[in-house]
């Protein structure tokens, strides 16, 4: 067998995330793994398992989500990117198949992830062409909001950031940074920004927490120091609501 | 009866352009106009007639079409923003709702439009969360394209880049500017732009016709020369092919 890496890009909204469910043959819900795996039976004639560097949430989108999957020797070096475009539906695209070392792992030597989250800065409209990829909240307190995304960058115990569902063995990750890009659609200038998340790993649904946390304190609902007792605490439910997944996009993964 | 003057924007991917077409009841096909007088029909329980500053193509986008409308006096100082959007599919979005003079008409007093054109710059893949709002072309030749731009730009017939099916008094219009912004959206650096194009009016598919043309001076298929010709000879059949809609937008309309 031979390994391929694939760089996977898609639009979250119409899938129920990334990872295939057990269901009732008929019934399992469209996800981006699924679609893939669809393809690659198709091509080879064969069911494989496609490996992601981790799950995405329904909604949430990749534009560099990273898979790993093995392919017989004689199909190493077909042409996988058009093949595989060929057959997906154009809301997932291979931007990039190449041969990998056949102990490269998609999700275990991921070394660091970049994701960005889009907030739109009015809540009296969202441009219709943005609605599936920000989350409307209105004017915020920017320097605020960076005064405490200081506060979460670093080595720390995330757990007041994760819920609930998958099981690790540490809730401990290094934030490497939590920034901000001003121009976040150049279309609709001061209406669109974004925050950008880099660290060694994160945990379930951290991200949307992580922008939740932010979101409170750039609307005044939570002082920026407040976040600190917030990440001693550990608790999940002293920390404000999730994000809403359709601002989220998994950029890059790093190995 | 009072006139209000509204600002909408919408995702056109599935409309069949702005313009209410005259078909069998029951059968009349998804357009923007039709939704809106739709809307307008709910709230005020009577059908009012939607005036657009002009039209667009099925797959064309607005993030500043305008219109007007007349509504009885005793409704005119309602939140229409509000209402309009309660009632409105999420593809489009009245931004702003104000009251206009008696005299206020959306198509005949508007003094200029800026249009603007995305284009994807590589035809390997198009990030999914682009998909319907660029034209993938591949890799362009930017300093031919602005040359060619120029050749364009000032007081002309346009009549080789209107398609036919509109009468109008006359296939001259001035063209202030078109100009290139190399970051068509921030998240893909270096793989999409964007062009502007700012004139007195536009001809039938005037945009997408110049657009379809400086492409194929961009792609090497025509010189910037050439294009001073096919302006001269007002013969839609030597210009060439006609831009496909996604990428298109109506920016603004100023009056």
């Amino acid at each position: 067998m031979a390994r391929l890496k694939l760089i996977v890009a898609y639009q979250g909204t119409r899938f129920h995330g990334w990872q295939v469910q057990a269901c009732a043959p008929g019934e399992e819900p469209r996800t981006v793994q699924g679609k893939l795996e669809k393809a690659f039976g198709v091509i080879l004639g064969a069911p494989v398992r496609v490996h992601g560097s981790g799950r995405t949430d329904a909604g949430v989108h990749a534009d560099g989500q990273v898979a790993h999957v093995d392919v017989p020797d004689a199909r190493a070096d077909m042409d996988w990117r058009r093949a595989l475009n060929a057959n997906l539906p154009r809301s997932i695209v291979v931007v990039e198949a190449s041969r990998a070392a056949d102990d490269f792992h998609a999700q275990n030597l991921a070394r660091e992830k970049i994701y960005t989250y889009n907030l739109w800065l009015t809540r009296d409209f969202v441009l219709p062409k943005r609605r599936h990829f920000v989350w409307a909240v209105g004017p915020l307190d920017t320097a605020a909001m960076e005064a405490a995304a200081a506060l979460l960058t670093g080595r720390h115990d995330f757990a007041a950031f994760r819920n609930m569902g998958t099981e690790v063995q540490t809730t401990v990750r290094t934030v490497h940074g939590i920034w901000r890009e001003p121009t976040g659609y150049p279309a609709a200038p001061g209406l669109e920004e974004v925050w950008f998340f880099r660290a060694d790993g994160f945990l379930k649904q951290m991200v949307r927490n992580l922008m939740g946390c932010l979101v409170a304190v750039g609307r005044g609902k939570l002082a920026p120091d407040a976040v600190a007792g917030i990440l001693a605490s550990c608790d999940r439910s002293l920390a404000p609501p999730t994000a809403p997944p359709q601002g989220l996009t998994l950029k890059q993964v790093f190995y």
